[in-house]
């Protein structure tokens, strides 16, 4: 008897067969604005069944690779340090398997557990960044470990050069005067610069991190901190797509808050670019 | 590593383990005012987290038991019979397992095929039925497998005298002449005469169908066809608690319709109340 | 003493003096996913009234010409063979009076029900289908009436290179490859054949189908299933503009789902596009 | 070929055969919280056929009486006098014509326009008003014509002794030191004085106005301005069954805010009620 | 010129001058399961224009009394003790001054601020304390600072008896077993020994904390956490009038969570139990 | 401690030391369509805490210049004449400061209240205004002071050729005669004459009226009239910016309507638009 609703649509196969494991993150403690991000895994998968599983973009289908939900761990909430912990063991577990992790967020912030563990296997990691804000401040009313400052910590971790963010457009001024000091390479509202960016990064160890308010507002109303002026739909997936080539390690897509999707229309965009993503990246 | 997220909490025994099976039974086909109860179970699943194992009702917990989810049914949208059939069969194996099965719809018509399967190992089978609508049209602009026709329908496989009515304020003038031929025992707005039917039923082999709509609006605006005048959660729960010791051999809640859902509040006492059914009649 | 709230704003013609009738399909017991297509026609009358009679983008208006709105016809919900008969026999009888039928779904499988009578009529018709989905299976789940084969029902009726769809970017890998074999024309995400199947359907007898999800979701949440990557409001403006020279014998506008339209945007969209579908075809 | 969706369910007698006209007052200009009443009668017409004509409480059928649909009037919002003006001469056609006038706001001030054309037919015109608030303030922010003071308009019509308020729990202290002088009859909460009142009552011209807010914001959560503390829907519909020997002569039901309703359920209760009101006064 | 829409109604005394000091604490970060409390105050403030500063329930004005509206606290979200000593700081201060601190939550873990800054200066406080939920963990996922632990850990202050809980309906099995071991008083369901409570409570100084989930969800949807079969709007209220003669020195009002209360119902009643609140206690 | 939740961002200036005011006209009487722009400026305050101070388009901080919020205006509704003088006098004050004045509206017809305080001190006074619609009519309904007219009553004070209008796409027949005619300067659909517009106004005293909904309802759901086929965000921003060495001497951004934006996007929108405002013309 067939059944639905578990997992995310085609990503159905056991652990030990799996090539790609993809997993929830389920924590927005440290979120500013509007909280709900928690909620992004859960509701994704149900949804994924208004999906289909092979892309016309890609000429591919996810019954061509063996993709293994994880489920949502059980994360801390509250407790900062232990959750950044625990999503950094599980995939370091993951990379240890030889298995490519793909986490869905979560607040932005749970991407430094996942690339704590990806640095430790790639001295030379580097960062792949989409994004409307910065994410680049020393501190937030004093807290360090934040949604805000998380490209600041991952930058204490690879350093200069390491860290490549596209679709910026939002930021303290303090921000914008440091990235002009040359630790990282922005590039505002869009993609302009990417292929230069694909070029330098072909060979490299990349974690591509995607936070989904990089889409204008009117593509991706469920999120903590819509930010008016960004990508269409198909400006990110055509920039997505331009990056078949390189050496994802590992990836994360977050920031979709459920309980601002009323609509139901942003589950429905994050599930189609998490497809796109497995297509791209999956093993 | 700990997860989340694909069971009903607390129902996460394996089926060869289990003493009860829950399935969802995502079929709104014939609704005729608002649809949606399709998504009922896997809106339960989720969010059936905010809920705990342990009812101090009952001081009992959902530990004590073993409850197998069965995930959701993948049933023909659009094609009545075929998915009745299907109901049944499901619900057939369960029975041939010793198992009790616990339904989730979907809209109330789904009913008919679980209590087909109950029928043909008990065919003494009563019915036992909380609804806000009687249910009991002939037909339905000429449909005739409809929300509004279910127990005419099972009344045509169990006879007169087999089926009990609680807490019924709507349906159409020939409906309730209907009634007063005394085919079936219906007890309007409440449960004013449950007492009695719990002492006639004690002994008797029982499906309990309980339709969430029998519940006031303000406590359950999620469902399909809201009708005010309806019974209060507290009323709700004190007549289910007084038939803990009946027969129950099959049951069924249904017509939580999620898109109707916004606050979330109905999911929650759907999740509520199938923890208590599950530990008052589950094994 | 003036009254409104009844017709959609200018369609107030009798029907003996009318040369356009609309009326209503509510109809969505196949669909699979998000369902409230049903909706749709009764959600569109009252908040026609924050639209203008005229059109700027046509340089004419409602009172030039004589629409009829038929209102909503009763649809067995859960019988979809006899619901099919029910549209064609009333577009049947539009169309024997010499009337251009525009029906409002609905889902997308009420369009066989008028193409059914208009292909009675015209067998050289032609279909123009806008649309994100192709709606080109079999089967769905072992249905065959269902939003999701309607174009393969038609194609069994008008048979190959008599079917242009514009705007798709969704489907199985198997209808993808039927496609390739030629019984249909389709051009992927947009409109850019739409010039020469113009030129083509040119002097032919033409079914216009708009299913609104040909439109992004950013323009238009309130759909059953929304699929990201679609065409902007001018974009479709514009290519519906361009068909002003074709023989369209009869039309319609389908899957505006209101339980998903919450800001009312969707319905504002669906008003507008049929105001100028009719100052384009009507009489 | 049956159609829908075009009057209140059961309401399509024609004018000259009905007893009973039914309209819209689709006007809030003065409302000094949450705006959207005026369109409760356009949401109310499609969502009424979730409901029966039958009502088990009366055991009587709209089929039983002759009701006309008069549509919404297309009153001047932001022009109070003259929207003020437009209600008191519709509803003096319908009372010239020995029709029962009842009328769906809108706000609570279109009560005045009513209240006046029946003032001039009946000098003896009594007031039986179902509210959360008094209205009975002298001006608002220095408007007189508001639906905060709608009742003191009034009582400057009818004078002391012919207003009787029920359920009120909300106003400011001048207020209430001003009932306590007398001119009006207020009961607190509830109901409890109802059955003195309907003796008084017996045998005189009677306006019946019911502001949907004397209901719990539980029950009726889509309203202007919710209160807290409200009477449950079957303390409302036995209060309204008690009235049934009353010379009800016109009557309205207002303050359903669509807007806010975002579940329905305050509609579906607006529509129930209404059907009862009509089955009680109803001709 | 007036100006309104900075503070809470009738609560515009400047610091020096007042009785009373509200404050809002928006810190939802370790809340399990829905998130947004964070919101309250700042949602309460401009929705309380809907209300009026007279009670009749106390023939008592806010304008009688003296109260300053100090603004939402910027809390350090991600960081729970750094929130909790900000609190505590807070209310200390306003103690100092001689006056009463009536706080916004927030979840309900910031009373444990509050509660700190008042046992200091009333070594012997007792907490009245109305919930749904016992909040009597000793840890939630190993968070020790939790909204599921809070009245563990002001037991661990106050001690033994000094706890009294009314309305509770849910919590695991071990906290009811602690319960039982006698070191708090908890009263299941509503407010049965309320008037027992009470009497014990004469003359001993009071900490009043107010979690809004004691209300039925029909009552009050907009909650993180909403838990059937609560208290009505009435009994609340009227168990809060039977509170006049205690010794309160500090209060709080918490778990309203705007994001998921659509209709502003439950903002309405927080902002009515508010009002109420200030003029039973306030100065 | 630091507080907040007051006033709009960065606009904390006493008015004494402000060299810009921002102020609140929440009415909405007039609205034919979808009431609810009176809450705003109260919706916008709470929001603007999720934008930076800072604008990387414009590389200028909000703490570099210094705006006051006068709050919101107390408005009568349903006076319009009285709320048009209100909104007159106050503008009045704040020009006679030698500061900037900047509304939020509310609906449109509040700028007639405003420029009628410019007019009186630069008679030369141009009207730059975006629009979807020409707001060009005689009266609607009779009513001429509405927002539908607002645009002639403010012709029939500054005369031909002082409107320019942009992003126009909807209106009346008769209205795009009376364009014709040259009464004003009308740009359909977008931007395309503003750089010529922007030659002419140069070094004369402008009024700049930002109707929100000249934004594409994708990108701006929450408006009173949403109309499609409207401008992006970036298009709107860049046009905005083009203004930077317009003299503006007034200005006002309006029709945001919260009730019809769940999902806070365009809240979020007219934040970041105001805040562009602000920095680009503000003192």
């Amino acid at each position: 008897m067939d059944k639905y609703g578990f997992t995310f649509i085609g990503c159905d196969a056991a652990y030990g067969e799996a090539g790609t494991v993809m997993f929830g993150a389920p924590f927005d403690s440290t979120t500013s604005f509007r909280p709900g991000t928690r909620f992004a895994a859960s509701a994704m998968r149900p949804d994924s069944s208004g999906l289909e599983t092979y892309s016309p973009y890609q000429d591919r289908d996810l019954e061509d690779i063996r993709v293994h939900d994880g489920g949502d761990l059980l994360l801390p909430l509250g407790d900062t340090p232990a959750a950044l912990v625990m999503l950094e063991q599980y995939t370091d577990g993951i990379l240890a398997d030889g298995k490519l992790p793909c986490m869905i967020g979560g607040e932005h912030l749970v991407t430094l557990g996942a690339v704590r563990a990806a640095f430790k296997r790639y001295p030379d990691l580097h960062i792949l960044h989409f994004d409307a804000h910065t994410d680049l401040r020393e501190q937030l009313l004093g807290v360090t470990l934040s949604h805000a400052t998380v490209m600041r910590r991952i930058w204490e971790l690879v350093g200069d050069g390491h860290i490549y963010q596209f679709g910026i457009r939002s930021g303290e001024r303090a921000e914008f005067e440091w990235i002009r000091e040359g630790h990282v390479t922005t590039c505002l509202h869009g993609f302009d610069t990417l292929p230069q960016a694909v070029r330098e990064l072909r060979g490299k160890p990349v974690y591509f991190s995607l936070d989904l308010d990089v889409l204008d507002p009117s593509v991706f109303p469920g999120t903590g901190t819509p930010e008016a002026g960004g990508v269409s739909f198909r400006e990110l997936l055509d920039a997505m797509l331009s990056l078949s080539e390189l050496d994802v390690v590992a990836m994360d897509i977050n920031e979709l808050s459920p309980p601002y999707d009323h609509s139901g229309v942003s589950t429905a965009v994050a599930c189609k670019l998490l497809r796109e993503m497995l297509l791209l990246f999956g093993k």
